[in-house]
């Protein structure tokens, strides 16, 4: 069920002509190629999900006036002062309903339970109010020139309906990378469909991006996709495929022709043939391999960074994690990074191995609950250790 | 900053010719009144995000045959027993690509960096390689007729990998339920333009929802609205803001007119005045506060909860949730649930509370980093308590 050598020889042997790169090294080279792509103006009713690229700020206090917070009375609170249901007071008071401005000289509005309409011009209280009771004060929820959302905010719900109240009817966002997809290597395989092409198409969405192309080069063509690379217009590219060690293998190749070849070769399972690097034209190319679980980890850990770097998004792995304890050992090889998937225990907080990418392939991803990411020095975990599971969407953890 | 009376006068005493539901009555009934749609045929390309409406099965089994996991020789394991650099061995060898075919008679791969040619049909060992070593095993991944997903599951990045290599190109996903949006109350008021529509449109598209009408009903007129709920053509319907004790509030009194008027008035904070009942047709109904706050927690436990039970997906609230400690003091009314927001703290692992959404409006939720819910029961929460904190998007909190 552990990893064996074989990777261990692709990783290591293959590109013996340049070392191997670690991990960290590979995502500091995304980190360092990608930035922020700058705003573009978005009608509000569009946002939801973009991140801004300004600060919005609330023009005017909001709200502009005192306001009633609920449907009632508009009084002047000391002449509320000792009523009761055995002393109702008759009181000078105007019907409000809520979010009126308040009327002048009222400072507190009383709600229609605790009140009756007592003549033109007046109430009745059962009760006291105190001054500003059930106002909305002006500039309570923003000051004038507040910040309603900071630049870097991605737009949830609730910020929608605050900039809307606001008057803010557009927004400038982080305009969405461009991303083209290349596909290098042969496309599916033996009568097998391609797995790579829903896989980003859905993770690009999902982190931001919007696919401007989507091209098939010429099948282990060299020539082809070096001329492809050069002209590619994106933000970033993806070559998928061809990224090995066969004689047919031209990926990193074209790359080097077209561009630079920054890295090729990390060591990370699965995705130990990713490679990086940038086109003529500058912009930055991942190369994806074409075995479906290392094309899924290679985009996750870089492809997938850049472009949520670009968006402006948090550049994390989108899977939130937690602690939990390792029902059985983890083992993993000294020297490469792995992503080891795990299920959860029997126990509650709990999560024991799968068996790994190499032996079942993506189902290691759809019949887990998440994945472990064992550094290069560790040799894994103990039973019983505590351990950091990323958890796939949907899932919960019970961690106490 | 904590709870004044008037929301208890509102959700106590308005209402008082029925009493007002408990929280866990307004979602039981949300429950029992929504369940999950049925399936239509999705094309898999457009899938990602949807809910499985039926398990999807391997035909045959997954890979169909041994194949080369990677690049290299295929051979037979047994010849290449005492290879090794001082011993080349030349065995009979046929070159593979990943994802080929194993020849007949051979039983495993030898990577390009452990072999070079040796002739034709041959290839010259320079280390054993042991049985099945590289082979990808025919039924690995899955068995024929092996679940490969299965009905409730939410489509995710590797499942559409792995339903593609399936030769899977349509799937049967839980039809997105169609929402109704009824603007019953005043859309914004003196001039202050509407947060809850821009709000709605983004939850609902969250949740799994469609919106296939939105209509602004004749302001205020309860016939109008009753005319529109009898024949709004939907999986549910929202309607906004009229749901107070004004005399201009006709909400309530519509839906008993149309149709059933289960519950009015619930104790929660922000969100009393919310209603739930049924149209004429016996499409759930959800009565929303136009307060933005109210009407966004309203939303979210309610009307999004139906949403998401329809759309099947998980239907509680949106947000992970963690135990965090509370930096502050958290006080609660009894007798009403509270949404109370949060931030950080400045130690690691803490919250401390924000002004309460009837004082600070929706900044109190895009200000801060999460929320708790403290039950009708609970006073709220000491310094110190370790409390259950739900963060919004984007928050990861540091939780050890």
């Amino acid at each position: 069920m552990l990893p064996v050598r074989r990777s261990d020889r692709v990783g290591v042997e293959v590109f013996s002509d340049r070392p191997i790169a670690a991990l960290a090294e590979a995502v500091a080279w995304i980190d360092a190629a990608t930035f922020r792509l700058p705003g573009e103006p978005v009608p509000l009713g569009e946002a939801a999900g973009r991140v801004l690229a300004a600060d919005c700020r609330a023009e005017h206090a909001m709200p502009d006036r005192d306001r009633a917070a609920l449907d009632g009375f508009a009084v002047e609170a000391q002449r509320s002062v000792g009523a009761s249901a055995y002393n109702p007071l008759a009181v000078p008071a105007a019907a409000v309903a809520a979010g009126d401005p308040l009327p002048a000289g009222m400072d507190a509005v009383v709600p229609l339970a605790a009140a009756e309409p007592g003549g033109p011009g007046n109430a009745l209280l059962v009760e006291p109010v105190a001054p500003s009771e059930n106002i909305e004060r002006q500039g309570a929820v923003a000051a004038p020139d507040a910040i309603l959302a900071a630049a870097g905010t991605r737009l949830a719900v609730p910020h929608l309906g605050l900039l809307a109240a606001a008057g803010i009817a557009e927004v400038a966002a982080v305009r969405q990378p461009r991303v083209a997809i290349l596909l290098a290597g042969p496309v599916g395989s033996q009568g097998v469909p391609d797995s790579n092409r829903p896989m980003l198409r859905a993770a690009v969405v999902r982190d931001g991006g919007i696919i401007v192309a989507e091209e098939l080069v010429a099948e282990r063509s060299r020539p082809a996709l070096a001329a492809t690379l050069a002209v590619a217009a994106s933000d970033i590219a993806l070559v998928v495929g061809g990224t090995g060690a066969g004689t047919d293998d031209h990926a990193a190749a074209a790359l080097a022709e077209a561009g630079e070849l920054a890295l090729h070769g990390i060591a990370l399972r699965p995705g130990e043939t990713t490679g990086l690097g940038r086109s003529g034209a500058g912009i930055p190319v991942v190369l994806l391999p074409g075995a479906p679980p290392a094309c899924l980890w290679s985009y996750e850990l870089f492809a997938g960074r850049a472009i949520r770097r670009l968006a402006g998004r948090d550049p994390s792995l989108p899977f939130r994690h937690c602690r939990m304890t390792a029902a059985r050992k983890i083992v993993s090889m000294v020297g490469m990074t792995e992503i080891c998937p795990v299920r959860f225990g029997g126990a509650p907080g709990t999560v024991e191995p799968l068996p790994a990418f190499a032996e079942i392939g993506l189902t290691a991803a759809t019949a887990g609950d998440g994945f472990i990411i064992i550094p290069e020095a560790s040799e894994g975990h103990p039973q019983g250790a505590s351990v950091i599971v990323h958890l796939y969407e949907d899932r919960e953890a019970e961690t106490g």
